[in-house]
């Protein structure tokens, strides 16, 4: 016999979860004694969206995070983190400790409650892809092993709800037996054979095909497979936003990102003139897709799914993508026609470590000079954190050294992640045991308004990232839409507040030779946490979010900021 | 005709709420110029959860509130602060910028959504009494009315979501004319006259009744007939944590707060041998009631709530609060018993203007004497806030001075909420222009690192409340239940952050001489922010939150933190 407590903690332990990101509260502190003596590890955070914010980036390096809270006051705090990590596809398993039993069945007026007590329960189910109320020692432990697979099957977040009076419960696991990683389902063979014999067949006549893998790859793990198709069959790729750096961006192969009309003109006419465009397991956003702007022909267009192929019109189903993928590497054909010339994001890319800037110590910053000089000195196997808004748009032009990848909440959005998912990928990126990576995180200062206080989670946990924190005085992706006071925000004091936090320097750059010597000091520092503030004009972006801006003031009707003569002056 | 942006500003401010609190999304950026060009200020807030704080203490001050966000991404980082004022009856609207309405039955990859569109509506739902989407000119005005009318007459929030091409759509205003202020309905006559003749009846005979008023009384602005109520008949009162403050504490039949076995002696029995407890609109929760502790006589106890009245176990319906009350005012007896002793606050109240302190300059601060010295000082009229902790049941034993209201979240007790509510009650205060009036907020270190960044909006809004922060090194409220690693929190320089935020100076204490010091600037600089950092001991607190905290150990079955003998040798 086993207690509850103990059982939960070994299990999120088997399935890849070693550290929990949290905050405390009455109903939890017996649960969170169970984590504080497993081998979990618990990070405090400073308040629950964040510690669900850090779950998720968390979940997206390791392959599984955890977020434990109190009931309905800390849960409802988390809850859209975990609607973020439900929209992006991030498994996360969002524990909450609530009151005891018999307090869920007579409802009495107990601080933290809503009337219902199921109330907030209730709320998480249509953003979590499996929950259960531990609330039954027979079940507890078929309830969670069923819960932690699903979640880590489909990839989404999952629920667990603990009463305070069930952590000390023995519980019964005889049926249970060990953890078993759940592996994807066995496709119908008859339908897998037909389908990879038309797809290879399709690449095998295609003049000019390309592959278009996507972020469900890098969410299963499968960037291998990837690898391994692009280097044997020569076939070019282009990834969208929310796949960026899927695999090293220095592959040869690379075109560099395909987001529809905003793309580089070269990369956009490779996708649109493609007679075989290979889509595997992206999600067609609107920031995906440059506002709907995507161009592949649907005539010769295939598309592969978790579980189905679509090839034109027809679609194979029962056809997993793991297995599908394995098999086509074996089969796809190799393509080495000498005039198939494609674009490579080694020489187009705007952003990359040989672009060339002119330096001027005293000239002010801009955003142009900070991501072509970030570009320079980004490390091998960095994980670059943007965004949402002119971080994620001057990232998306911004190519990853080797090893590279890449974080942002491209599709959900919701500004302030990246701060949270900072301190995620950090830990996670020590539980992986690779010291010799580092995290770059790049936020606007009305982001970072909303998360701030976890600069000092990081710096408690002896984190190591480089914080860039882009000073534009408001919130930038707003004001390229329409502006007005709402998108002005008060100026802090950005580069002192490290030290308020923990007795880091911060470091404030308002010209290139500063923000140089700010680089200089992150890279010679590389086991410190390093938080640069650049200072940059109001409605410095780039041109893609400033076509970007246009295109949802026009949609919405409203006065645009950026105006089409404003476009055209606009480098690339 | 008039146009939808306009319509709705306009009944806001018709229905008495002047401000808005918020942060503006690419989806909101149409009704937010709306906002703007109308009479309504807009208060730009860091992040949600605290623009919802904030409405919610607005709303307490003002009478309505209101808190606009984006959709997805913004509400739901909202909604636990709309769950706190479901949970403790505070009329909050809050309003959703969407997508245009196509997209609603489209349902595209739309950034910020998360597959069914309708999902955040449905999250709100249990939490609030009321929703509408405005997707149709002939029906918005109309809605508009019933949501906010139900706000107002349920004192609970509700929810309007707007999608982004709807704001300028000109809608049908023929039906519902000029807004009315809902009123109470009308009591059912023959019950209301037998309900009164009945608790007159009961008053009269009594030889010890008390009233313990509620917060309804608050909420529903019937604060002058219990004045009227209690002054008139000479009966003397307790209030409950949630009430406390309904009408200024300095009235002479004021005896305390009732806490159930955590009250003082002398008013628990006041209530336990009263043979006429008349309980006027409060929740019996377990704050409220020392852990479900007090002591009614249920044969001897009236209660009237918002639409009944029960004596003893039977109850009378369709009987509403404010005609009641102002009908017993007219007939309540008047009690001049001699012989009839009771409590009073003035004399028993631990901290109170005229409590004896010794004061040793260099001696170190202790929570003792920061409030028995901040009840000397607190100004006439002052809201004093006090956040779910350690703060909140000292401030339980603190009297106020002259008209002093307070404010706590003392049923829901989502930590962090009153940075957020302190912004809010800054800026009603200001509405309703009375500048003698003064916030006085204690928060402490923990809860604080939820919501901290809202000081900056304090200053940004040159608002001018004394904030207390008081720095115990972590989460003292769970410490004295149980302690461990997750108590802990980073260390901040909190005293440094004002200055971060926006240039004030915030001032340090650690003796008793220095807190002095702090105290009588703040004093003398009414008009502005003045920040206090004062430094106590990790489990420095006072007797009612030490028995608190060891009734929850047992309770939950942990390790208590505070022995028996801890508590014997408390000092009340």
């Amino acid at each position: 016999m086993v207690k509850l407590g103990e059982f939960l903690c070994q299990r999120l332990k088997e399935a890849g979860c070693d550290d929990v990101f949290g905050v405390p509260g009455d109903f939890n502190l017996g649960l969170f004694n169970y984590i504080v003596a497993s081998e979990l590890n618990y990070v405090g955070c400073c308040n629950e969206l964040n510690s669900a914010y850090a779950a998720d980036g968390y979940a997206r390096v390791k392959g599984l995070g955890c977020c434990a809270t109190t009931y309905a006051v800390g849960e409802l705090s988390a809850v859209n983190g975990i609607a973020g990590a439900f929209a992006e596809s991030v498994p996360v398993v969002k524990i909450v400790g609530g009151p005891m039993r018999k307090h869920f069945k007579e409802m009495p007026l107990l601080h933290h409650t809503l009337g219902d007590y199921m109330t907030p329960y209730k709320m998480y189910e249509p953003i979590t892809v499996d929950q259960c109320v531990l609330n039954d020692p027979r079940f507890a432990a078929r309830d969670i092993d069923r819960v932690l697979t699903n979640c880590l099957l489909y990839k989404r977040p999952v629920y667990i709800l603990v009463p305070s009076d069930m952590p000390d419960m023995e519980i019964d696991t005889t049926d249970v037996g060990e953890w078993k990683t759940p592996v994807e389902p066995a496709s119908e063979p008859s339908v897998l054979e037909e389908a990879l014999e038309e797809v290879v067949e399709r690449l095998r006549k295609a003049k000019h095909p390309v592959f278009v893998p996507g972020v469900e790859l890098i969410r299963r793990g499968l960037q291998d497979y990837f690898q391994q198709l692009t280097t044997k069959s020569h076939i070019p790729y282009a990834t969208m936003l929310l796949s960026k750096g899927l695999i090293s961006e220095t592959h040869p192969n690379f075109m560099g990102l395909y987001m529809g009309q905003r793309s580089l003109p070269e990369v956009r006419e490779a996708i649109a003139n493609s007679d075989c465009v290979v889509i595997i397991g992206e999600k067609l956003t609107d920031f995906n897709t440059g506002g709907f702007t995507s161009d592949f022909n649907p005539k010769s267009r295939i598309i592969i799914n978790y579980d189905n192929v679509s090839v034109s019109s027809h679609s194979y189903n029962q056809v997993y993508i793991g297995e599908f993928l394995r098999r086509l590497v074996e089969m796809v054909p190799v393509f080495p026609d000498p005039a198939y010339e494609y674009p490579r994001a080694k020489y187009g890319c705007p952003n990359r470590r040989d672009s060339v800037i002119s330096k001027v110590d005293e000239a002010k910053l801009d955003m142009r000079y900070i991501f072509k000089k970030l570009a320079k000195i980004l490390p091998e196997k960095c994980i670059l954190i943007a965004e949402t808004g002119a971080s994620m748009f001057s990232a998306a032009e911004t190519m990853l050294p080797d090893g590279g990848t890449y974080i942002g909440q491209t599709f959900y959005g919701s500004i302030g992640y990246t701060v949270g998912s900072c301190l995620g990928a950090c830990i996670a990126l020590r539980e992986k045991g690779d010291p010799s990576r580092r995290v770059v995180l790049s936020v606007g200062d009305g982001s970072f308004q909303l998360t701030a206080q976890e600069v000092s989670t990081m710096i408690r946990y002896n984190c190591n990232p480089v914080i860039l924190l882009i000073n534009n005085d408001g919130y930038t992706i707003e004001r390229v839409i329409t502006d007005n006071i709402y998108n002005d925000i008060q100026m802090w004091d950005y580069a002192s507040l490290p030290k308020i936090f923990g007795g880091k320097q911060g470091i404030k750059a308002t010209t290139h030779g500063e923000f140089d010597q700010a680089l200089s000091h992150a890279t010679s520092n590389p086991d410190d946490l390093v938080f640069i503030e650049a200072v940059i004009g109001r409605l410095d972006c780039n041109r893609l979010l400033k076509c970007a801006g246009r295109m949802m003031a026009m949609n919405n009707k409203l006065q645009p900021s950026i105006t089409e003569e404003m476009l055209e002056k606009e480098q690339l």
